[in-house]
């Protein structure tokens, strides 16, 4: 396979629809002020902060038991019908379920992020700096729970 | 917090869509079935045969390089707006965002998985047993990267 691929027809049919728990503040403004990925991010220092919505904050009960988080959120302005794609770390195409891109049929973005501190009643979450752009969408946290989430043998081409 | 508390108003306001990549096929026939947990259903042995749609199936490429996969999938039979739940593994109430129930504002779970086969051509992706119902909607595929997924020492409540 030698060069991107799209998705034919496009994948424009809804299945299911998500909702929008949450921002993520971060310092990035803007996509291109991005770093490439979190490790850079966490370079650059600082903190991201998770702010829920009033509705969902009875939802963060018991999270203070937890050192980290699995943040799941939506990259909007991803395309999502690119398949195999060129990414600038990599020296020719990658299948996008063989990638971390945010371009992906689901632009669903998955960060594992230590807990800073937590605030229950005003719903804000600090974590360590994540490389989204500010105002990402939030759509889930879970505990992140090593017995079946940390496989540090995991072998990965790169 | 004494009770499980629903969200008010319902949770029914739609702000993106997530489309279908493929089926998860387990042993599992109804929702009553299913383990309890993830550690459970590789108990019960035997293997979880991951289908992708045709059109997908070029994302899977490069994919062989990666020993594990995050598994993205949707939860169609949960509950969206329980807040605050009284898990049985639990001696009381938990927010929402402190456990793993598929019952969630968006219904997405997360299985991190051992890759055990890979047909690109087929988009036959067989991988460690699964705690999910037979059918279940998937929605992304990604690699796992120890060097940002694993965290061995994070500390959890249970």
């Amino acid at each position: 396979m030698h060069k991107e691929h799209r998705a034919t027809p496009p994948l424009t049919a809804p299945d299911e629809v998500v909702v929008f728990i949450g921002r993520i503040r971060t310092p990035w403004l803007t996509r291109a002020d991005c770093p490439r990925n979190v490790l850079r991010a966490r370079e650059a220092g600082g903190s991201a902060r998770v702010e829920i919505d009033p509705v969902y904050r009875p939802g963060l009960a018991n999270l203070s038991a937890y050192s980290h988080v699995i943040l799941l959120y939506w990259m909007d302005e991803a395309e999502r019908d690119l398949l195999v794609q060129r990414p600038s770390h990599a020296d020719g195409p990658r299948g996008v379920f063989s990638i971390r891109s945010p371009a992906r049929p689901n632009p669903i973005a998955l960060s594992v992020a230590r807990v800073l501190s937590l605030n229950e009643s005003t719903g804000l979450l600090e974590v360590e700096q994540l490389d989204c752009r500010d105002n990402t969408a939030l759509i889930d946290v879970k505990p992140y729970l090593p017995t079946i989430d940390s496989v540090p043998g995991a072998t990965a081409d790169r």
